[in-house]
């Protein structure tokens, strides 16, 4: 049985770690840490809970780290996670962290876009990037394990076969991503009203979003090279469900039978990815609530389109984080997520 | 041409009237008055009128009244208004208010309910309720109009013709209410974030709404009685659009047929209000951006069900203020509004 | 470990089933029925199974009865159902049927509102009304369990603890129910486009809805009086969720504080049931996906106002039944539900 | 005053049609053809138009030419238009095609993607393609506009000021388009269903989508090039609004502004096409119901994004429609469209 924590227990991810683990048969929440609701049940913060698990919610700070738990899912926003993360790591607590600061393995690129200084660096360079089709065996035996943004997930796993390969421009990576609403975090703006954002479309952060250095940090790790990714996000009238549109050039002819072939080898086993029935793409309605990512790639022209699609609150985020944990604890890697 | 100002130019109920006006033939609009936004275009404020419609707004304030307006549209909240109406009306220039402020013939129902005092009686008591159904002869000649609510002017037209007959039980008038989230206004809460309410539905402000006696008072003026209106709003997963259904005892038997004869007695020459065809019911989709209201009754048991449906924009707030401007202005009535 | 067969394995409530039955640990699908898909995966049906259960679905028709199954959900259509429920009986497999041709104690009100003969009364009789929160002594010992319809659920709930202690005129019950689409089933009408429900809202099947009969004849069984419901279904723009908002009549004052304690001594103890912590009323988001019923009660004037809110496809159909299930065949009656 | 004709009046694009006209100072409709409900009011198959226009619909066939029309709108599915487009022509009746078939100058081109043998080549020679931001002169005189596709509309406005002046690759030109249901017309299907619609997305038609050729041929037009167009539909839940995201390679260096004054040179005098306040991106709500084309640029990396938004049904059908009966016929083309 892991005892299992969560920090910024107010997240939308926390809701989603919550509900997932409860189902877990191997593990049990037993800490909820949180900055501002001490004292508040779990339930109160969100009613859903009520009548179904009603704990207390425990003071975050220094030097407060709970004494019975095994694994903490950091869902703290980024910059403020590495405040906390050392104090749980060196109390010999596994720490999944979903924010952003330990998914880069250089420093500087961090500092550049996320507009601080990293202050622990040296938890940075042990982490390990919590995409288990890719960098299963790290995490095994990781202590701490950075989880992926939501994009860069649906969007890795819809180049990797590719680029393992050698078979596409990484200079010329066109991702045009679509998102819901529920990406965009709890806090009520103008810019998540629902009659700013019902019957609505629009892209944002054109050319600036941070999962932009995420996916050429992974790619390049894949490839070698040294990756220029157009990544767009769009906010889509929906709350769950994501949905990367790529295109990228082709270096020789290859035929859409071969590409599926290769996908089909690199994902036959994998529990959490699967390609579209031929001739069809992927919806988001197929993926909502579960840890699935799914993929349909085609040829066209001198381009492969590949359209990868999951739940950003699931195999983007909290999904994840508990396919981690169970790698890292020794469950049944589909624990809690079927 | 009527010269027409816009007080509290920033609500979605402004950005209404604006699109409204732009097509009167008869009317332009001269001033745009706003509390924390003057110098500020209103198509920065409302991109949609960019290159349509870039007027700036003039900061509203003691004494500050425009020389050249004939008329205006207060969109300001409710305690509010009656700050500033009073000196448009001692200039001469004719008001349409969209707040509760003038609504109550009774001050002190309004101070039970809006809890404050009320700091303009005289003309208060000189405003006429703008219901042009009703009280189409005294807005003709009215200087002030209080703007009916949303959900009164849907009700009220609903209740009427069986009022006015003495046809039902008017202490036991129970109105199940439902709302798209633009009625909830401009401001971003938890209650209006897009993960909130979509996919999503309640009831709010039960037995406690403000539009309660709002109703309750018209109803008193129609039918000499002591009505007791059990008034429930429920917020519905949509932009726009409003539907009262309601359920009232009859004193004593009568057809469907009957019932439909007296409602298009009542409305078969008025331009925005219809019933349904024989057998269907409103769908708030038909009235969406009209200044129409659309009614079914139907008689069930002892009981006759009045289904009366608006947009709550149009006829629940721009689009009636509108029409009380052409009535109040001498322009055809239905100008500008179909 | 129960075998368990699927009837009808097409509609949206047997893929609520088949999501239930994959996480309940001490069940298994061993057959998925169908009159016209028979062959095809189910996973081709609802591609959202792909890579988790992509089992065959099987011919359905006389005699075609299953070898190794226990227990039978039946998501066929009302009518359709009673052909098929004798065959499945009467090789002693236990039946959970999730149309409406069990529900009703008397025929004759079944063949007036469903307008066929029923064809198998004796069945019919036998059958118990599957409302755990009510019958659940019966429902342990039944073979034949009639799974109640999704606005009946909701209002049932709602209404039982005032009528048990006879405390409301039952012949004056007012029921605006308001439901999700995902409702209307899958069938693709003009009534179920998507440009035609979407931001769209209206009453349907006024006085005439079959939920009604069902509605009035468990209350009969409650109150035994002679009740009449006024039951007004509408149509919300939203996929999953339903809200009943009841409105009875008071025989003699009673403060919410009393109601509050009937209902949470009636209650208290039902996994599935809660109340609305005090103040606040039931959002239908807060139990989707669940198989709870949350009720909020506001004494108002001469009546008491009723919030009870349901998934329409888990209690309000698949999850109760698969409550039903577990009562039936000795599992932990919350097995698989949370 | 132009006497107006709408065949195929049952269309989502017809009733936009009417909506417009009813507010068109100088027009009047007075037909309404159409194959199936001749007779019927078209306030019965549009009961938002119920006591506002209420005209019946004339049967539609051969030599059946109304007498007092001067243009006729063609609202009729392609392949299907091109049947009746002559009698109009021949009758003197200027026509406004909706559909797709007289878009393409080459009629092979036609043929190989709708399937179907081109009946009327004559006329195809002489039709216009009525996109009066580039055509405007000739369709001045023209007897028969053939009214642009929705995507082509906003994709072409987007890459015209730089296809014209030479800066990019067309043999690259990559279109991610999204778009709302309404897009998909009136005609129930599993595809338009609600609950499969709502909170999903999904690619369509990738590779295949009719609109690539129709961008192909006038981007050949506008640049004697052999363009090569990557064009991907994507469904957004929701019901009118469309974006196209455009990634074009440039053929040299060039700064964002530089590009923003090129397409403000272009647009800056035309009533319909906008460029976004700079730094920010259009939303689809802000053309909903307009007939308004907004367009933003940035240079990232080697490439420029456009992302150029319209309402389908207004810039995208029926409002575009409107503009060119204003240029054919003599009126302000902003008439009836602000």
């Amino acid at each position: 049985m892991t005892k299992v924590g969560i920090v910024g227990a107010t997240a939308y991810t926390s809701l989603e770690l919550i509900k997932i683990l409860l189902r877990h048969p191997e593990s049990e929440i037993s800490y909820l840490g949180t900055r501002r609701m001490a004292g508040t049940k779990i339930s109160e913060i969100f009613p859903v809970l009520t009548k179904i698990f009603e704990m207390p919610c425990s003071p975050l700070g220094e030097g407060k780290v709970p004494g019975d738990v095994d694994l903490v899912f950091m869902a703290l926003p980024p910059t403020v996670s590495m405040q906390f993360v050392p104090q749980f790591l060196d109390a010999g607590i596994k720490v999944v962290d979903l924010s952003a600061d330990y998914r880069f393995a250089e420093k500087s690129v961090y500092e550049r876009w996320y507009k601080v200084k990293h202050t622990d660096p040296s938890h940075l360079k042990a982490a390990v990037y919590g995409l288990p089709e890719l960098f299963r065996d790290k995490i095994e035996t990781a202590s701490l394990v950075a989880n992926p943004g939501c994009y860069p997930t649906a969007a890795i796993l819809g180049l990797a076969p590719l680029i393992k390969r050698d078979l596409i421009d990484t200079d010329d990576i066109i991702i045009d991503a679509k998102s819901g609403i529920s990406g965009s975090g709890r806090t009520p703006t103008e810019a998540t009203h629902y009659c700013e954002r019902n019957e609505n479309l629009e892209a944002y952060n054109v050319g600036v979003h941070r999962h932009t250095p995420e996916i050429e940090s992974i790619v390049s790790l894949m490839g070698n090279s040294d990756p220029f990714v157009y990544f767009t996000p769009h906010l889509i009238p929906m709350i769950r469900g994501l949905l990367c549109s790529i295109y990228v050039q082709l270096k020789k002819e290859i035929s859409n039978e071969e590409i599926r072939d290769l996908f089909n080898n690199l994902y036959g086993g994998e529990p959490f990815v699967r390609l579209s029935r031929d001739g069809t793409f992927p919806k988001t309605k197929d993926v909502t609530n579960t840890n699935m990512c799914e993929i349909a790639v085609k040829v066209v022209g001198k381009r492969v389109l590949i359209f990868s699609s999951i739940d950003n609150l699931m195999k983007g985020a909290s999904g994840q984080a508990v396919q981690n944990m169970n790698i890292m604890c020794g469950h049944n890697e589909t624990m809690g997520l079927i």
